[in-house]
């Protein structure tokens, strides 16, 4: 277990007084509102700071299950060049809300020798295990990479960073997290498995299949072997992450079904940190919706996104920024005239 | 009728096809996939233009229902001078996200002679007439007040705007748009009435019974006379924003239930402008629903808001401009390794 602050009771008390005094009916802003109060405590303060260094860290690796995919696991590799390129849909969508993006091979199945070092340094491997055959990772992996997405977290934070976002990028990644919300949830596989990037309904059979297989599979009981059966280096390396930014009290803005799902997962291992997230949008893939509703989560925007690499939530900042805006700048109800 | 031009079918074509190009799965980025092919056919090019000139125009006007709200009337005129000092909870999310807000007293009970004379440079009347008991307003005042608006929507277009958002300030409001939907849609009153600005199940029941009368007085059957019975000021210059809107091949982003109810009646004079219209984001309030779904449009957001001023419409603001971002920024699946 790994303790994590709580978010201060009293700003968010003071929050919700002061949104009441604001020039607008009570409770007419809606999420806004709660977002305001919400991180006012996270920052334990009235009004809260705006949110000006938003940071997206991409995890990109393989995982062996890549033949529930409607795209070849090669494709992985070439949208790490694409990230560094600032061509992804993510570098787009992270520009037009002025947040930075950094990627980072932690288990892509290409040795990359042509990028740059320190997208490198957290590598823990060449693809995860194909989860319906064999165990996603070696022993010990889930640790290192939990601690990797530790440190990432600890880096971005030291750098100066006010939110954190969680990006995927792997091709196979939609059946790994279906495969860990399934087996937290104790959910059926046709239950939590989704067309991921564009499957027809053959393809999300076979995926079915593999997922089953994979549930069927004997386990250990805890998080890190479930992340060791059933995950990936890059769900290890995100659940890390997000309970890192929990740890240092820093607001975490999850993406889509893959940082869903290893929130899920960590918050095994920190019980608490769920307070320090928010969810950014729904995306189309059930096991998502499953692990928001368990999570207690509600996402802030619903544009219909499967696109992963953060894209959804990086979309939710400008809502975000707008709840700081309305507690910090509104007038007051008792200064009309 | 007022004829209003088409979008380019051919750019909104040549959208389509260029976003399945991008280096996303077909498809992956939902409803910003959809936005961007809108946007493409109202530019008539691919890529469509940034936005970078977004006007909100708030309609400020008394209707005689006031007594349906749970706040005096009083409150609209003091309104006005908290959007003129830039503390309205429009001006500060337009600030957010670069937008301009301009406020018109169309119709508000107060000669407010202490604001800016071009304030009040469209203002029709002193507060439109109770609906339940008498028309909103005066033969040809529902035709003034329309050019009004369309002349307020030529001269942002002439200053360079690219996004048109009306916004509505009036205690009373909902009542009249409610009754306009209804008639429109021939809904009966309890279906279209909400809790507005914070009814009680007392305070609904009355507004219902306002609503109720307003919708058995007689009337004419055009768009005007439907304004001049059951609108107000406000409703037929709103009417006419969104139509002059779509006349000059300008995009408008409708707001709440007051734009939507206007929009409904809009749509009667150009059937057409519909075409130049999105909805920015789901009010709480029921005849919202209808009206856009009468109109075949449906909310970019969700975020349980219901305070009106245009505050809904502005945050769907950077959904539009990420639309526009993706088709014109991402690299192509062509160009991968």
């Amino acid at each position: 277990m790994i303790d994590v602050p709580l978010p201060d009771p009293r700003a968010h008390a003071d929050a919700l007084a002061r949104l009441d005094g604001l020039v607008k009916p009570v409770g007419a802003l809606g999420r806004l509102e709660e977002l305001a109060a919400w991180l006012s405590a996270a920052h334990g303060t009235v009004p809260p700071r705006p949110l000006e260094n938003v940071r997206v860290v991409v995890f990109a690796g393989d995982h062996g299950v890549s033949a529930t995919s409607a795209y070849p696991r090669e494709i992985t590799a070439a949208m790490v060049r694409v990230f560094l390129a600032g061509k992804s849909g993510v570098n787009v969508l992270a520009r037009q809300v002025g947040a930075q993006v950094r990627v980072l091979d932690i288990a892509v199945d290409d040795d990359l020798a042509d990028v740059p070092a320190e997208v490198r340094e957290h590598k823990i491997r060449r693809g995860s295990g194909s989860i319906d055959v064999e165990d996603a990772l070696a022993p010990g992996e889930a640790a290192r990479a939990f601690e990797a997405g530790r440190a990432v977290a600890d880096a971005e934070i030291a750098s100066g960073a006010d939110l954190l976002i969680p990006g995927d990028m792997g091709i196979g990644n939609t059946a790994v997290a279906a495969a860990l919300v399934a087996a937290v949830l104790g959910l059926p596989a046709d239950d939590v498995v989704g067309t991921g990037t564009g499957l027809d309904e053959a393809g999300r059979a076979r995926k079915v299949e593999v997922v089953a297989k994979a549930l069927a599979r004997p386990r250990g009981s805890g998080p890190f072997e479930l992340l060791t059966a059933l995950g990936s280096a890059c769900a290890a390396a995100t659940a890390g992450f997000l309970v890192q930014g929990a740890v240092r009290g820093v607001p975490v803005l999850l993406d889509g079904v893959f940082s869903g799902a290893a929130a899920l997962v960590a918050r095994e291992i920190a019980p608490d940190a769920v307070r320090w997230w928010l969810a950014g949008h729904r995306s189309t893939e059930p096991s998502q919706a499953f692990a928001l509703k368990a999570l207690g989560l509600s996402p802030v925007l619903d544009l219909g996104l499967r696109l992963g690499e953060g894209s959804g939530a990086v979309q939710a900042v400008p809502t975000l920024r707008a709840a700081q805006a309305i507690i910090a700048e509104m007038g007051l109800l008792a200064d009309l005239a």
